[in-house]
């Protein structure tokens, strides 16, 4: 198989944990005899400090050439009183629209080697294996703003298709899975929700095989924490999406491990690890790299249907883990944390080593 | 003092656990020689079956010549399927906008005794003492909503008025606690948000004894869960203290003994307890009437200013669970659980015999 990728490494840690990435894409475009092409383009704070514009058209250009995008993560102090048009996220949120990028999917699962690493009790977090699915181009991030001085406001707005697509696209994933799908709104209070919410209940006859349930956002917030094994799949707007999905990322303890797809409908997508820039570390080389890996295992699976290759990815990185090695911010009292290359080294030896 | 209260049980387990509530308000009026006169009106289901109102006239007018409210809960199975206006929320919505009770507090404090019941490790909950103060008659809760067939929209909108007197509220409890405030927002992508910044930002010339920090809504998800000792005041809009009360409210464990006051600038104020109507255990004489009994406290300290009368009823409550007496949600194996009335009974003999 062929397939142009185009990478931006971006902010803070995101070059450093892009190449680690980019290694074991290459190791596995070896070993399954793939041909690889990467391109690399500006975004975020580095495309304002080299364009004056956080997604240059040139950006724009190469990813439009391309069958996926691998990214790393944007923002830092450096941009932080920028002006908002200034602002390295308005990169992604602007990828995101003009890609049309509307499925946002975040798995979260326990690597039972890391859960000494989460605030939940470990009775509590050790089973949890779901998927949260955000709405990402629509709602309040798009809708019209408007700011005088003494009123400013956000309208959150959804017409039937926008969420017609995203719940199409999370009833398939839950099929998938454990078939099951928990729908979540503010149907008591929001007009949107209750669209949302008869959209849900219309496709669910032509999903008969999947289990539907309806929750309130803010009992979700608890029951996340109180009960995660609960979740299969979670499908929801682009604001809730993102408070809930961040809260989700806690649950195993190993937010830096988790990765991130946003996809279009014909497979196209932007592969991102779910943690951010981490300024405070940039550059130290002692970055996890393993969100970012596992994002490209997401990108062969969902963009190239690569699912054994993806596979082989996923397996890596957990039998590293079993192994007991760790970068930094996971390692345990006592034993050594391996760099970022270091570590990488490990995923790729596992890969080449597993025939 | 001569205070008049109108009580509003609801629904639910609201009847009992008011009921239990209103015998310790009367043992603290003995022993402090208070009278609180009492007045009942109807809210939520049992308004809609009594006078097809969620919130009938003769409830605010009986509210209307009283100097605080206490509520227990609304909502049912039985009414889940009626129209959007004769929904039993609707009536909490109706009355919070109608008494302009703008200023939602809702505490989350550790009691040790508890933590067992924790979904997270006993480190990660054991210090917390923090205070969620969320925006309550403002945002997209009220803003103008729109819905055709095709298209549904909500309207997030803030004034700076609306703003400067929450955050102002906020500053002032932060004080008085251990100076520290959160104002969490979504500033990176909601003008609303930009608003809300500013306006802390201005505020916090007058509060210069208050530490302010700002963060983002979905970093404040994870952190409510991987640091939340780290909170002292949090102060957000209606839609996000919505979320990030009722993730707090899982914290310590104790989401059964949970209070909340909704306030307005007079220090009129409803006090409630944050859990719900738990219909599946209604009428049986086992709820949990903590919550409800610590929202009296509430009322005595805020509406009343009664400070020693307030710090009696919570004192009676911390010893009761020291000494071991729990009701069927906190029982641990093998020990008796006791009744709503007998819990209650613990307390009041507490109270009475702390001389
Ligand atoms: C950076 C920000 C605009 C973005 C969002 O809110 O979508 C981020 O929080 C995310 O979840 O990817
Ligand atoms: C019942 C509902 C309308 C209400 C709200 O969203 O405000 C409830 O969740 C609360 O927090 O008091």
């Amino acid at each position: 198989m062929e397939k142009k990728i185009t990478v931006l490494p971006g902010d803070g840690i995101g070059p450093e944990v892009v190449a680690a990435a980019v290694r074991v894409l290459q190791a596995i475009g070896k070993r399954y005899k793939h041909d690889f092409q990467l391109g690399y383009a500006a975004i975020g704070g580095a495309a304002i400090d080299q364009y004056n514009n956080p997604l240059p058209d040139e950006t724009i250009a190469m990813c439009e050439q391309s069958d996926a995008i691998l990214l790393g993560a944007v923002g830092g102090p450096k941009w932080d009183n920028n002006p908002a048009e200034l602002r390295p996220e308005l990169g992604l949120l602007k990828i995101r629209k003009t890609f049309d990028l509307f499925a946002n999917l975040r798995p979260v699962k326990a690597f039972p080697s890391l859960l000494d690493s989460s605030p939940l009790k470990r009775e509590v977090a050790e089973n949890v294996d779901l998927m949260i699915v955000r709405e990402l181009t629509g709602g309040i991030y798009f809708g019209e703003k408007k700011r005088n001085d003494e009123e400013a406001s956000d309208l959150n707005i959804y017409s039937r298709k926008e969420i017609e697509r995203i719940v199409d696209n999370a009833f398939e994933l839950a099929r998938l899975r454990r078939g099951k799908l928990c729908s979540v709104d503010k149907a008591n209070v929001l007009e949107t929700s209750r669209l949302w919410r008869q959209v849900v209940e219309e496709k669910k006859e032509q999903y008969t095989d999947v289990i539907v349930e309806h929750n309130l956002v803010d009992s979700v917030a608890m029951k996340l924490i109180t009960n995660p094994g609960h979740y299969d799949v979670v499908v929801t707007d682009n604001m809730f999406g993102d408070i809930l999905s961040d809260e989700a990322s806690v649950i195993t303890g190993s937010l830096g491990v988790l990765p991130s797809a946003s996809i279009r409908s014909d497979n196209f997508g932007l592969y991102e690890p779910v943690h951010g820039s981490a300024p405070e570390i940039a550059g130290l080389g002692i970055a996890n790299p393993a969100a970012t890996i596992l994002s490209v295992a997401m990108m062969l699976q969902y963009s190239f249907g690569l699912k054994e290759e993806a596979a082989e990815i996923e397996r890596a990185v957990s039998t590293v883990f079993e192994d007991g090695y760790y970068t930094a911010d996971l390692v345990k009292d006592g034993s050594r944390a391996l760099s970022t290359d270091e570590w990488t080294d490990k995923v790729i030896a596992e890969i080449d080593t597993s025939f």
